[in-house]
């Protein structure tokens, strides 16, 4: 704890290193990663439609009676979360009926596994009934899923192992210094 | 895929195994851990609110002015997130400053850590400079963090090798078939 005086004492959260020790000194806005994902994801209606895809949904009206949404919310999501690339549209067309589109995740949507992971294992400790709900399970063996946090040299690193920088210090640096408008 | 016709042929979803198979049996309101927890977390205030939690904030002003949200909305995230054993106060004194309240997780609050580093990981994919931002490392290896789903047998878990299904089939099906208000 020593790069930062007004850093919390506990240990219990992200070190900072380097120059976003001094963490007033940056500006999260616009480049933080997390900002980015909650602007695409970051309301629970658009988390639970992205839900019900990955349950395997795929047609506008079982997305908006398995999530509980209204027809409106679900068609203002999905037109976002396909703008944002996260869903893709696909025709289909049953016997006797007019074609229609169904909806399925893209490749940046399936990214969000990780996420729903780390949702459903969340939840779980918020100590409401263990035996009703959904889990979520290796296919082959059954044994339920988490998510763990490693490091790319394959540590297992809780928090209190884990740190925050700033990613490419001297890129950013320089960025920082030139005059406001400049880029 | 024999579970369910209705499934998108797709492998790139969660399988329905069992009776979860039939997914328009099963309402997921009030029991869905991910629903469960957008409750808590499902808004992008909160979730910056939380961020500055992780990367050490402790202040009221602090993080205000790191989230670039109003003090309002703080406040009133701050309020919920306590409401909800998030966050803790923790009273403080400046020299010749009145006593206030500081901020910390709870530990309920850091188990927020995967869900962070998962978000983190995605705005990654959203393709904007790579050069810019915050990333978190392991601190002693300094290596990049990223969430690797497993399950409880130790194995590495893409989605294409993983389903979801009722957590006690037998429970839930007899709650089910109780008369509704019984419960």
């Amino acid at each position: 704890m020593n790069h930062d005086e007004g850093q919390a004492e506990s240990a219990d959260v992200l070190e900072r290193l380097g120059a976003f020790s001094e963490r007033d000194e940056w500006t999260a806005k616009g480049w933080c990663r997390i900002e980015r994902s909650l602007d695409l994801i970051g309301t629970r209606s658009a988390m639970l439609v992205v839900r019900e895809l990955f349950y395997g949904g795929t047609k506008f009206d079982e997305l908006a009676r398995r999530t509980g949404l209204s027809e409106a919310v679900v068609a203002g999501r999905l037109k976002q979360l396909y703008a944002d690339g996260i869903v893709d549209r696909r025709p289909y067309q049953e016997a006797g009926k007019r074609t229609r589109d169904e909806y399925v995740l893209t490749e940046r949507g399936r990214g969000l596994f990780p996420i729903i992971v780390a949702l459903v294992q969340w939840g779980e400790l918020l100590g409401d009934d263990h035996r009703t709900g959904v889990e979520l399970v290796h296919r082959d063996c059954e044994a339920p899923l988490s998510a763990h946090i490693m490091c790319a040299n394959g540590h297992e690193v809780p928090l209190d192992q884990a740190a925050v920088r700033l990613k490419d210090e001297a890129y950013v640096t320089a960025m920082r210094t030139r005059p406001h408008g400049s880029r």
